[in-house]
């Protein structure tokens, strides 16, 4: 019924022209696939065809695959009605995948072999189709999540999808899914909310000693209450057993905390350094070791490119930067994360060009 | 008995040659005060003064300040040692201010009134004596946290040493200092381990999907259990409260998701939001709204330049820098964070120097 090789022929449609389906749409076009574009909004849709997405759906188009992006509440019913609606296969980039293939299957189970759940690992600070950008899913995973009765052309159509967006397809099954993100992701984002939550209404001289630490914990609790609310809900079950964990090491926390155990505090502590480590690299590489070069710079637009150039010339390859600086202050430290090894080379080299550095 | 214009005249007598104190060496010398250092590592104290943060302390020296950087543990009684052995104002840069304070008043009550707590909020994930800088406290909080009778003389001294060392000295009681940091680091630090805590040992199918969120709440978490330890212990008392709050709001969570109550989980989330919303401006300035401009940079050493090069000549100041790469892909996506007002006129100046450009 499907043919893996055709499901990319195109036209593909994109249900939802919000960050990811735009994105997609970008992604596909770029590779040359036929697009279209269906949303409630009008603005979306305009927006994200005069981005070069794809054109706005029309009556008679067949598309050979559809792609559904749209709030995870809306998820079950927009994929069913694709499935209704059109002959090829039906995909989604949601962030939950149990509880809505369970309902796809429900409501449709002479259809459901044709749907394929997928969730693309790529950022979601921001929102809608101005946000989007074709290169969004360059070499992120991207779940691909066939449930029993999933075709296997289905399923490499959906693999496909994500070769050809740039990103890596990793096979999961739905529940393995969505207790992965409810581990990797979900209960990151519930704990920054109770950290940030104790900042809300905090005096200010408590604020006044905010440092970089408490930043980067709290980040991702500035995310849209709207879109987590949703999240959290649909992944109850497995957040279920994590917040138990974490509900009964918070116990033992406060006990060693009270009580000043030192050794469990010890043990909790150097539990949460495992943790760290176990991180895999960016894009699921193996993590490379790093080190910092600080250097002091002053505050002039044009010294940050001086500061790069001198970089280049060392040949030193920059894998993250830091900026700390005050607009007030004349001088920042930059801090330039770089393999280990190549770390004593561009130290010499920026000092032999006279740049302060920091070791 | 103690005189503010005097005690910065020299030397400064610095105890503990690691990362802090290292680094206060470093910039005493950079103002031209003369600096010598004690420490029970003789390694420290070679590698600190050979760095230049002053030359090793001698039998005969009389410091007129003395300055105590040693770990939470051992800082009551080096305070103590310190106001014995020398007739000047004595300070120290711990993280925690009360529980110390308390014991060197126990300990000499007739000379604690040369004694005034100090805490620069600088970074310490890095440490040792190789990791200082002269400049790590520029712009910096230093909160300054005299006790009831600490001399206004020593108050003015310390606060003198926190302006040489370019930081901003932020007057505060003990008590208060320690809810401070409680409330904005010791207390993210804690659930930052609770979350980093899931990872260790966690399946790798559940780590693959580890996207930029969990790595920043988790960050703070890679920190040495060892001092980590002592500052948790040492600020039980103020870190007491917050737990207990936490932990009540855990419930409400943990209920929220089980019973699927969106209203009370939008609230919690809302309050999130709330929090990081209250989180001042790097260096206590106010909160300046920024907007992240997003470009896409080919992988060679040289383009970073070129990219910095080009956005110093559209006079667009940029507050922070994060590049997302993978080293074995061709393309990179760097994230410009610029004033708001300025992103439009930094987007539209990359794009007609032929960057890609992702809104």
């Amino acid at each position: 019924m499907t043919d893996p090789t055709d499901a990319l022929r195109g036209p593909v449609e994109v249900v939802g022209a919000g960050l990811l389906g735009t994105s997609i749409g970008l992604a596909l076009r770029r590779a040359g696939i036929e697009t279209v574009l269906r949303d409630v909004s009008e603005e979306h849709l305009r927006t994200a065809s005069g981005l070069g997405a794809g054109r706005v759906a029309a009556a008679g188009d067949v598309p050979s695959l559809v792609v559904v992006a749209v709030p995870p509440d809306h998820l079950a019913d927009t994929v069913v009605d694709a499935l209704r609606r059109t002959p090829g296969v039906v995909t989604d980039v949601g962030s939950i995948k149990s509880a809505p293939g369970r309902r796809v299957a429900a409501e449709a189970p002479d259809l459901e072999h044709r749907y394929v759940g997928g969730h693309p690992m790529a950022g979601s600070e921001r929102s809608g189709p101005l946000a989007a950008s074709a290169a969004l899913f360059d070499g992120r995973p991207w779940a691909v999540t066939p449930h029993e009765t999933s075709d296997a052309a289905a399923v490499a159509a959906v693999e496909e999808l994500a070769r050809v967006c740039g990103a890596v397809p990793v096979l999961m099954e739905p529940d393995e899914h969505d207790r992965a993100v409810a581990r990797t992701s979900h209960l990151p984002h519930l704990l920054a909310v109770l950290v940030a939550g104790r900042l809300a209404h905090a005096p200010e001289s408590h604020l006044a000693l905010s440092g970089q630490g408490v930043r980067d914990v709290t980040r991702v609790a500035a995310g849209d209450p709207a879109l987590w609310q949703q999240i959290v809900t649909l992944n109850a079950e497995a957040l279920h057993g994590l917040l138990a964990e974490v509900r009964e090491e918070l116990d033992v926390l406060q006990r060693a905390v009270t009580t000043g155990d030192r050794t469990v505090l010890g043990d909790l502590l150097a539990r949460g350094v495992e943790g760290t480590r176990a991180i895999p690299g960016k894009h699921g590489g193996p993590a490379t070791v790093t080190r910092s070069v600080f250097v002091s710079v002053p505050d002039h637009p044009g010294e940050l490119a001086r500061l790069f150039a001198d970089a280049g010339e060392s040949g030193v390859n920059i894998e993250d930067v830091h900026i700390d600086h005050d607009p007030g202050r004349p001088v920042g430290l930059v801090e330039l994360v770089v393999s280990e090894d190549r770390a004593e080379h561009l130290l010499s080299s920026l000092e032999s060009r006279d740049w302060v550095t920091h070791r």
